[in-house]
C-alpha cells in the first residue's frame, strides 16, 4: 500500500497499465504483466493479491488521508469545508505526480464496465467514510452525509477535468473550483 | 417495463422477492421463484431477462420519467429547482404505493455486494442522465454536472429515510428537504 512504488512493485504497476492500455485489461494476464516487468508471477502475487489491485490499490491510503486530515480540522469548522480542504490536502498529497498513471488508469476504467462498478463502489465507500469522520465531530448525521456527498461529487467532477489532456491545472484547485460552482449552484 | 405488473408478473416478483429476504439473493433460483409463483420457468423468463431483473427493472422507466419531466421544466428554471421537481415528481409518480416493496429490496440489496454494486450504476446512470437533459436546455456542463450529482445525492439520502421503518411522509417531501438542507450545508 506504499505511496511511492519501488524496484518491482513499481515495474509491475508500470507494466501493468501500458499492457491494460494496449490489449484491454481482461487480456491482460499476471503471467504478461510478470514477462513484461522482468520478475516472476509469485513476485507480482506478493506485491499485489489480484490484477485489479493494479489499478485500485491506492484507494485506502487516499480515504485514510481525508479522514486524518477531517480528525484534526477545527471543531467548528463547518462540514463543507473541512471536507473540502481534507480532499484538497489529498489531493495535493496522493495526485501532484500522478497525472500520466491517472490518465491511463482511467482509459482503461472507461473501457470496463465491472472496473467502472469497483470504481463506483471506492467513491461510495469513500462518502461513508468522509461522513462517518463528520458525524464523529458532532455534524449532525444528514449534514454529515450530504456534505459527504456533495465533496466526492466535486472530488469526481474535478478529477475528470484534472486528466483532460487540455488541462494545466493542480486538481486540489479544481476540487476547490467544482465546491464554488456547487455552492453557485445550490445558492436559489 | 409496466409500472403495474399484473397477474402472472406481480406474482413473480412478489414470490421472487419473498424467497430473496427468506434465503438469500444468490441462494434463490429460477424455478425457486417460478414454483413459488405457481408458473413455469419460461414465463419467468419471458417477463424477466434474468433474475438481478426483479430488482431493477423498474430503474429504466424512472430515468424516463425524470428526464422527460427535465424536458418540460421552464426553459430559465435553475438546474438544480429543475432537477428538484422532475425527482419529486418521479418520487409521487412512482414510488407513492411501493413502500413495502422498496423496503424488502433495500434489504435484499444491502445484504449483497454485487447488487450494491449495481445499485451503484444504475443511480451513477441517472446522473449522467440528468447530466445530459440539463444540458440539451443550455445549461453549462459543469454546472449540468453538479446539480445532476446533487440532486440524486439528494434522492438517495431521502430514499433511506423513506424507506426507515419510523418515517410516515412521503418520497418527494423528503427529497425537497434533503435539498434544502443541502443548500444549508453549502451556504458558507
Amino acid at each position: 500500500m506504499g505511496r511511492w512504488p519501488t524496484g518491482s512493485r513499481e515495474r509491475l504497476q508500470q507494466a501493468a497499465l501500458a499492457l491494460f492500455v494496449e490489449k484491454g485489461f481482461d487480456q491482460t494476464s499476471v503471467s504478461d504483466i510478470a514477462s513484461r516487468a522482468g520478475v516472476t508471477e509469485r513476485t507480482f502475487y506478493r506485491q499485489f493479491g489480484e490484477k485489479r489491485e493494479v489499478l485500485f490499490d491506492g484507494g485506502e491510503s487516499l480515504q485514510l488521508a481525508i479522514t486524518e486530515h477531517l480528525s484534526t480540522s477545527p471543531p467548528d469548522e463547518r462540514p463543507l469545508e473541512a471536507a473540502e480542504r481534507a480532499l484538497m490536502h489529498a489531493a495535493t498529497e496522493f495526485f501532484s505526480d500522478r497525472l500520466p498513471f491517472a490518465r491511463k488508469r482511467q482509459s482503461v476504467i472507461d473501457a470496463n464496465p465491472e472496473l467502472q462498478e469497483r470504481e463506483l463502489l471506492k467513491m461510495a465507500s469513500l462518502v461513508d467514510a468522509i461522513r462517518d469522520s463528520l458525524a464523529s465531530r458532532d455534524v449532525p448525521e444528514t449534514a454529515s452525509r450530504l456534505a459527504a456527498e456533495m465533496g466526492v461529487a466535486a472530488f469526481k467532477v474535478a478529477f475528470g477535468r484534472w486528466i483532460d489532456p487540455a488541462n494545466g491545472r493542480s486538481l486540489a484547485d479544481l476540487i476547490r473550483d467544482c465546491l464554488d460552482e456547487m455552492r453557485d449552484v445550490a445558492a436559489r
